[in-house]
């Protein structure tokens, strides 16, 4: 299935339900340049034949200048021009790292994705944020730059490790949480499991997340105001993420029933025990001992504060969220107590 | 006085015959972070009291990766977030680098430039092109994005060397060749000197030039057609450089005088004497001799190339300015026995 979503500057061209042997009719297979990481190279090396590929170590921590640094000179060598189509073909990391470089490298390429974990299918592929860590600082060195096209292919998923799953499964619950109470109950009846066995679900299930994380950042491509809603979760989990161990998913999973409480407080929502629940059956952590103090002090030193207020995002009921303004004083009060 | 342009993303406020003292109320002094060279910031210091300034080393040579890298850990430092306004105060290569910086550092701050060499102040900072080298690659890596402002301070041109001058104005004369004939036959009645010691007729010039570039770049954001114009004797003139030791102005002063012979051939252009003429008046090189097949074949590996033939800027008469295709045979030939 295509579907092109147009952004303010550009369109984007959805093939949803593909594979990756579909790249090359979207681009000349020798203007394509491929970026990957190991880990999927080798899960995956004869679907790469005939391709030129840049296959980078995975993981966050090569997520930074070092290897755009590395890759620019790899396209130098392979002489990349202006027709050069560049396409990223992996998790989160390698979609970010690819619209970054395609965005610099001669004032800009063309570049498309095919990302190949959930969190990459149904988030990090989508909505044009690119970019790099700088030391300690997540994603601070970046563009805004749509793909002009993302390509889904389910069965890269196969070698997906489970704990990737998991992880995926957390940024789609929030989906549920915040758009969508129809999916939300669909994922009540189902589990990780249940989708991994059947293509069909699953594929219905990226395209339609894949499709609300579109809609809100269509219409609030420069983030000032709907898509926030897509950090439920987010404020606390990042938090979390920096003071303790976890992977993002855990981190967002704890950091969205914590929202669940305070939204109790501020907005009266009702069904912090479905959401739980629903995290729970899907192996995600929910109710975690942190030290308040220091996470609340963490928070404090997020880039999204605000003076003496915090924009926070709330649940109104499953389905709806919402946006608040709390002031720092009130929120140090309500964590303290949770 | 003050104009506002529109691009197609952004508008840049133009303030010509200012001072950067006006900076302060351009944007609140706490909030602006200037990016200077140590040639400008020791030349003007008291200029620069109660500002935050960043002065790096002067010179293409660190129109590179590593000083980007070295700027934005001084931002982080300095704990700049998105309400900081970058401010490039130098030349060219101190635009290129802090429009750039300013671009992907948190996906986008606000910045302007207070151009300091004539070659800035009529052509670099204008356009919003913006980046850096990568081996011997110029401007291999960057973005297209356009300044907020754009700042004339006149006074500060009191410590640029002479041959600054003379650089910049063949950019100068460039635009009066393609698009200005009346500048043209102005620039025939002055010299550098005259423009020195007449700031009024100074600055009259320089928005004149501004105000070309601007209108070229207008029509032509993202290089389809009109912005290659611009180009005028620099499909040549990068050859040059490459090949032998020359300065950007120079070469483009060498350039010009071939494309008016190449123009004889094609367009019939028939004022190539005059145009010589005024290259020397303003002591730039015309005629050098140079190894024709080591220019003509470095020319070949220019990005502009095409398959088979080559645009080139062209003039039809003085102040008009056309691109036509040249088939690189003929190409090769008018050269070898220019
Ligand atoms: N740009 C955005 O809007 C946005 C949104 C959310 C997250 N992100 C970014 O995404 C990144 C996290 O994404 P991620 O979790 O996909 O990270 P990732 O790319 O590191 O992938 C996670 C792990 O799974 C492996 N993997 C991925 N697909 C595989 C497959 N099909 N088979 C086998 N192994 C596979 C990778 O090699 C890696 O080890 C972070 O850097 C985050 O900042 C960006
Ligand atoms: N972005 C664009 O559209 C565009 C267009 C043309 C050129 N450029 C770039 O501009 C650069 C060349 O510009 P440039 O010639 O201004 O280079 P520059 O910045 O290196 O300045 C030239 C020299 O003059 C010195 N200088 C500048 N102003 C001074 C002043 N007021 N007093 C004393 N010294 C001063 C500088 O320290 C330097 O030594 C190149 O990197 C080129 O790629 C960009
Ligand atoms: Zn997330
Ligand atoms: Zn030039």
């Amino acid at each position: 299935m295509e579907k092109i979503i147009k952004f303010s500057n550009a369109a984007t061209h959805f093939y949803f339900d593909s594979s990756i042997k579909q790249l090359s009719k979207i681009a000349d297979k020798k203007s394509l340049v491929i970026i990957t990481d190991e880990n999927i190279f080798k899960a995956h090396t004869a679907k790469f034949k005939g391709c030129n590929v840049i296959a980078l170590k995975p993981g966050e921590a090569y997520k930074v200048q070092a290897t755009v640094d590395e890759v620019i000179d790899t396209l130098i060598k392979m002489e990349a021009d202006r027709k050069t189509v560049l396409v990223g073909v992996g998790g989160g990391v390698i979609t970010d790292l690819t619209g970054y470089i395609a965005s610099v490298y001669m004032r800009g390429l063309r570049f498309g994705f095919v990302p190949t974990s959930i969190l990459a299918l149904v988030d990090a592929s989508i909505g044009g944020k690119n970019g790099i860590d700088v030391d300690r600082y997540k994603n601070l060195v970046g563009v805004i730059r749509q793909p002009s096209f993302i390509l889904h292919d389910i069965s890269l998923l196969q070698s997906l490790p489970q704990s990737e799953w998991e992880n995926g499964f957390a940024e789609i619950i929030k989906h549920a949480c915040i758009k969508d109470a129809a999916m939300f109950r669909q994922l009540q009846k189902e589990s990780i499991t249940s989708y991994q066995e059947d293509s069909r679900k699953l594929s219905d299930l990226i395209r339609r997340n894949a499709l609300i994380k579109t809609r809100v950042v269509q219409k609030d491509e420069f983030e000032k105001g709907e898509r926030r809603l897509l950090n439920l979760g987010h404020t606390l989990g990042h938090a979390l993420e920096k003071e303790y161990e976890l992977m993002h998913g855990q981190a967002v999973a704890i950091g969205t029933t914590y929202a669940c409480h305070i939204s109790e407080k501020i907005t009266g929502f009702a069904q912090t025990e479905d959401v739980v629940a629903l995290l729970e059956q899907y192996h995600l952590p929910t109710y975690a001992s942190f030290n308040k103090q220091k996470v609340f002090n963490s928070l404090k030193m997020d880039k999204k504060r605000e003076q003496k207020e915090m924009n926070f995002v709330l649940l109104d009921k499953i389905g709806k969220g919402v946006v608040k303004a709390i002031p720092m004083k009130q929120l140090e009060k309500i964590i303290s107590r949770l």
